[in-house]
């Protein structure tokens, strides 16, 4: 399994994805097919090795009084777009979970879609490492910051 | 502001909270209408000074692969839970808002209702911290456990 | 390997170690023998299967402007009181790492000894994750809480 | 007070710091006499508005068993790193106090000199929050992510 390397977000990490963003989308609409989340309210708007960038599309649902998006909005988008990002480095398997989140809320979200860039810090055998910046469509400031560690099952 | 003493979840912190569950729950419902959390998915159990005990209930909506409830849900839950525990401290400030969450995943839960403890660690006069314990209905090894962090706007 | 109970810090866990606090100590002396960590500044006060108090003790250089303790000493005895908890259920397994610690200052600590009371919330195959209390000895409320995931090599 | 824009790490942030490298090691001398920090161990390589590079020269005491460096060593370089991004963006305020801090350590460092570079994420009125990326001197993939909450005190 190669090492990830350590690169900030946003650089040309384009390496080829062990699935391409219509194989995600496939298994995902077969795996998850009540959630609606694969279809529903994310885009996965590209996917490399080791990395993804995901929309969040804008729906008044997510709206919390002063017309920002809630925390768990946020905290849900992390999760899944680290999720994207392992299965874009060791192809699809679907047993891999969450252990562990960090997230810091940095600024109220606008009433609109959120972007999400996750990448790989480390991928080990057992334990893969990521962070994700989550930032509003058409903005720089970060809304949120997202570590994360994924357990990822011993191959057969 | 009272200092919050350290006790373990679930030893008699049965002080008086700064609002009642029922005035807790009316007020969620005229800030949250569309949201349904309040009156939809959560029930509040019990609210003391400090603490809150928070029931998810079980939907057939949140189940992912494996029958199992997805991480989204624990961390909406845990989020929830502090949120009203820091509350039951200070009062209705509907502006706290969520700073930091550390989620740990420790087992999968089953397809059924989480119950969520949440007590503060610390209330000072910016910040809010505290832990929150889940566990599954009638179960008593914890699914997930959450630290986070709520800032206090300032009183005028 | 046996399943740990989620019981508050300060219960009852009395449960016997995996190895006792007398071959815990010889074993860090031979391991450790320039750290200094074992039998310099710490104190294990207790040992019990799954958990620990630790102390540190005072020294000056510790100290902090404002007649304080760094963060950096509340870092790594938390990090430390989660080793012995970890090594207390494992039995001795010195390449356990660290993966993951999150630490939440709550207090400044005076100057003085702190305790810290270490507790697992799950041991798994792979992953061991608790929680540590940190406070001041004589003092009731937390200066820290700190969350840690330990990595556990497979069994040969 | 200016917001951080949030930029990769590495990113040309040399923008002009709120005090000089020469300016905070003489106030660090001042302030942490008996510490040896500022002087001892670390070497404050550069410093802009809102980030620094940070060396942790190598000794031996730091070494653990499998010629590994402690976990303890990298958390407080950590926040030593996290403490300095925050003081060249407001200037010396040396009660600026870490909240929390949250570390995934990905690799076992070897036994030389390690570089932190910390940059902002936010910078608010109350709090400023960051991250941090470690690596052995040399070499590119990071032995650990931090990332940490600084309370700022309210300027009189």
């Amino acid at each position: 399994m190669t090492r990830i390397k350590a690169k900030p977000i946003g650089a040309s990490q384009m390496a080829t994805p062990a699935l391409t963003r219509k194989e995600l989308v496939e298994r995902l609409d077969i795996e998850f097919p009540e959630s609606g989340h694969a279809l529903g309210d994310y885009d996965i708007e590209e996917i490399w090795y080791g990395g993804c960038r995901l929309r969040q599309r804008y729906d008044k649902r997510l709206l919390r009084p002063g017309s920002t998006l809630s925390g768990a909005t946020m905290m849900a988008l992390g999760d899944f777009a680290m999720y994207l990002a392992v299965l874009s480095a060791i192809g699809w398997v679907p047993l891999a979970v969450t252990t562990n989140l960090t997230i810091n809320f940095l600024r109220k979200p606008p009433a609109r879609d959120l972007i999400a860039e996750a990448r790989l810090l480390k991928l080990g055998k057992k334990l893969a490492v990521g962070e994700v910046a989550i930032h509003a469509d058409g903005a720089k400031d970060l809304v949120a910051h997202v570590t994360s560690t994924y357990s990822i099952p011993p191959v057969k």
